[in-house]
């Protein structure tokens, strides 16, 4: 089933959907300056997970993988600077 | 450079740690019985995004991506239950 056009479409709108997964959280964190109840732990290994993908998303010269993980990874890092500039308002 | 082993080894491990992400924002808002801070719009469009990249793993039959999205499907199902009966301490 692999040759099938519309899996490969399937799998861009994965790669959109996985792009814009933490854009709510950090629209929230942004708009309620609370982030107490986010895992730094899970920033960390999302950190360690995306990095990870775009090696591979460059040396496999895979597009989709290149511009979902570049677009998580500045959602993270976005994360990361309002867990720490919003810490004392927790 | 697609022929090298270590990208596949590179692609499993990318594939753990996005396994394991929402692992540690789990543990913390079950031990917290806090989920104020989370967004539920995040945790709706993740859940969308695990079960495209099911369909995606199972159509493309590869074992990784169905293991991994599984593994986040059951830890998102987790959030949704949280966000659910945790509401009230908020």
């Amino acid at each position: 089933m692999s040759n099938f056009q519309w899996i490969d479409y399937l799998g861009l709108f994965g790669a959109f959907l996985s792009s814009i997964t933490f854009l709510p959280q950090v629209y929230k964190a942004w708009t309620t300056k609370s982030v107490g109840d986010l895992s730094s732990w899970m920033i960390a290994i999302l950190l360690a997970n995306v990095s990870t993908w775009l090696v591979y998303g460059i040396v496999k010269d895979d597009f989709a993988i290149i511009i979902a993980n570049s677009i998580i990874m500045g959602l993270s890092l976005l994360m990361v600077w309002f867990k720490f500039s919003f810490r004392k308002r927790d």
